[in-house]
């Protein structure tokens, strides 16, 4: 069977991502939206909306029970959650499937073993796929002093339950380790419900590599080549691009291996992204995202893939549309996220409504946005507004080519993360592809 | 030596369009304008700008003399000629050419052979290229008649030195054919300097599809696949696809070898286009144009070459990026001509001012445009005002992506075809891919 109407359970630019594919596969695709959000694009685009409730995150988007509530009146098969909210919840994921429909994402208990960290790494072990070296989660903090000791100094101190960049403290020094150990199961146990954490060799400026796959309910299981995303401040990336930059034949087969490995293990369903760092000829393992991310246009680009689609046809029961083999990479391909944020305020949130806009076109381009001229970026949410990709068929032509549409580029209004991309395609690290995950903070701070 | 500026000798999206690629290629891009166009968005994008004159294209746009004027005083290398305009007159070509410039395109030589019809068969006949059966020029009306005795009624009566499917006239038996060609002779006198004309078989719901060839300067040609371009209104394409629907691959290679052939033979030089009539197995050369053409973004998106830049390369001197084998025809694309026209008023043009503009974005979707919100559309020149077109891996995802991109694609303050598109995309003959040239005029004849 495949689907015949989704409950897109998100807002902003990826919501619209999904309605887009919906409609092209013929599936009716009903939105959701908060009071901010009542004339939003999403909404507009979609072929019927339910409200949720008030405009706060925890109101709306973040309230599994009006989200399921809208899903069941809306008598839909499925629910995409698109990425952020409550994409990686298990219990959401659990719910929806409790409530007889379909969750456009891996099962449940996929999402909660690999949203363990270590849980994941020791499902990353059993497939001999190298994890940074690390303790297990430690019971105390001469636990964690002991542990550090055999993993060696730097080191950084996770939570368990931690994701996205967040719940992550260096401590360089035994005794800086004692305060940041209880620092870090305190901030675990309120961000996360829970004050497990661990310890972890901290690497000198390696880079984030992360690897795209897709698994059918079939036993399939593809990757979708790996993307370049270290350009990231506080964690969050900024830019990323396909292929990465300088990885050798050799290790790029490895690390999708690996991914693929990985995503056999723990009985993957759907996509997903496997995150590495990379270090000279050395790799190491350190998330799974379950869901679709952020980045996926790039890889769109360089395989012709439809990773939406894909999803959805996956949740479908169908099987996966290509093999391995017909999966060819091509060309290069960079996003460059516009945040409604000001880079010259330390990144502060520039909520407000957009006076005027002009979105770059013709050849290589593409944007996906939810942001029209008119509209009102509402402070309550994420600041993404909009990701630019380009593609062409050389990295140094698609560098050009990022550098034309950023100049082409305008929204009036309200500040936002485009000038600081203009900037960044100047940098000499940015323009040999050598960057690293410190190179942004460290640019950033010297400016 | 490669190219350091060049002039872009055109309006609109094409001028657009070339100024994006010099930018990419770190060429200095100057454009022209008439008064209407004193704010237009190709003025604005370029890095200069020279005012050619009044609105009226006589006075600005096909005004050689104050384009060449212009071109000296900004001290370009070169002139991109665009389309339409004077990128087809030979004597436009080789005043640039005297002038010490580029002309970005073949040699004015070859613009004239292949902008003379029956010279352009000779050619074809010359490099054993099938043209559909006619006659040489007639001299008089009685010659006209004995030659259509020998192609067989129905004929047309074509103007040597028109183009663009202007100065064509059908004659079904030899009293029409009488009248006929005095009233061609008398046209193509006042259109085209020039009252030659000759006769040549009609064909009955032939397919138009053409090929795109491109040639360096070192005797390097290739092609670049095919455009499926039947669906026409008074011989104005409207949608355009690639590859073509039901081709055979034999008739395929037989047809791409041909303008191959016959671009060798006359020695082309840039991009050009090598269009054909196909009826079943059989397929006729009609003519060459030697210029980039309105639909060239479906065959960057199906090859992942960039038509312009290649044109300017070649202009440079350098030889093609790619050789025959490197060019792979991926997936399919469809474009959709956006015309400021009222469908439902036998396509009157309909200038104005576009009050609010939505684009369609996601992916697979492109969007060549020079119209911005707030701008005006004049009346004086051609209609077109923006290019829609979607690539994606099969025929009927490009369809169901063409069906999502145009309905998201809003154009207030003025009618145009995108509401056409839309309906056109619900066709039969559409859908199927079946349609020839005679199938969109039978439909808007009985809607």
């Amino acid at each position: 069977m495949s689907l015949q109407s989704v409950l897109v359970a998100n807002r902003g630019e990826i919501a619209l991502r999904v309605v887009r594919a919906c409609r092209e596969l013929g599936i009716r695709a009903v939105a959701v939206y908060s009071d901010a959000d009542a004339e939003a694009a999403h909404v507009r685009m979609a072929d019927d909306a339910a409200h949720l409730g008030k405009s706060a995150a925890s109101k709306s988007y973040l309230n599994a029970d009006a989200v399921l509530e809208a899903a069941r009146s809306a008598g839909v098969d499925a629910v995409h959650p698109g990425y952020g909210f409550l994409s990686e919840r298990p219990a959401f994921a659990a719910a929806v499937e409790e409530a007889g429909l379909v969750f456009v994402g891996p099962p449940s208990s996929v999402i909660s073993t690999m949203g363990d960290k270590a849980a994941a790494r020791t499902v990353a072990r059993r497939a001999e796929v190298p994890v940074v070296p690390g303790s297990d989660e430690v019971a105390s903090v001469d636990d964690a002093v002991a542990a550090a000791e055999e993993v060696g100094y730097p080191v950084l101190v996770k939570a368990s339950a931690g994701g996205g960049g967040r719940g992550i403290r260096p401590a360089a020094t035994a005794d800086e380790l004692r305060d940041v150990v209880v620092e870090a199961q305190r901030e675990a146990a309120s961000a996360f419900g829970s004050d497990a954490v661990y310890v972890e060799r901290a690497l000198q400026g390696p880079k984030h590599v992360e690897v795209q796959v897709l698994a059918d309910t079939h036993g399939n299981v593809v990757h979708c080549f790996e993307r370049e995303c270290s350009l990231q401040r506080r964690r969050q990336k900024i830019l990323e691009e396909a292929p990465a930059p300088g990885l050798s034949p050799a290790i790029r087969e490895s690390l999708c291996d690996a991914a693929v490995r990985l995503s056999r293990e723990v009985g993957y369903v759907g996509a997903g992204t496997v995150e590495f760092l990379v270090e000279g000829d050395e790799f190491f393992f350190i998330e799974m995202n379950t869901r679709i991310q952020v980045e996926h246009p790039i890889t769109e680009w360089v395989t012709g893939l439809d990773l939406v689609a894909e999803q959805l046809r996956i949740a479908g029961g169908a099987e996966l549309s290509v093999g391995q083999d017909d999966i060819v990479c091509r060309g290069a391909s960079i996003e460059f996220r516009v945040n409604a944020e000001d880079p010259d305020q330390d990144f502060l949130p520039s909520p407000g409504e957009v006076t005027g806009l002009e979105l770059p076109g013709g050849p290589g381009v593409r944007v996906d946005t939810a942001l029209m001229a008119g509209d009102v970026v509402p402070p309550f949410y994420d600041s993404l507004v909009a990701k630019l990709s380009v593609w062409a068929p050389t990295r140094a032509e698609a560098l050009a080519r990022g550098r034309r549409a950023l100049a082409e580029y305008r929204v009036d209004g309200l500040p936002t993360t485009i000038g600081l991309h203009r900037r960044l395609l100047d940098e000499r690290a940015v323009v040999d592809g050598t960057y690293d995950i410190t190179t942004l903070e460290t640019w950033l701070a010297q400016r």
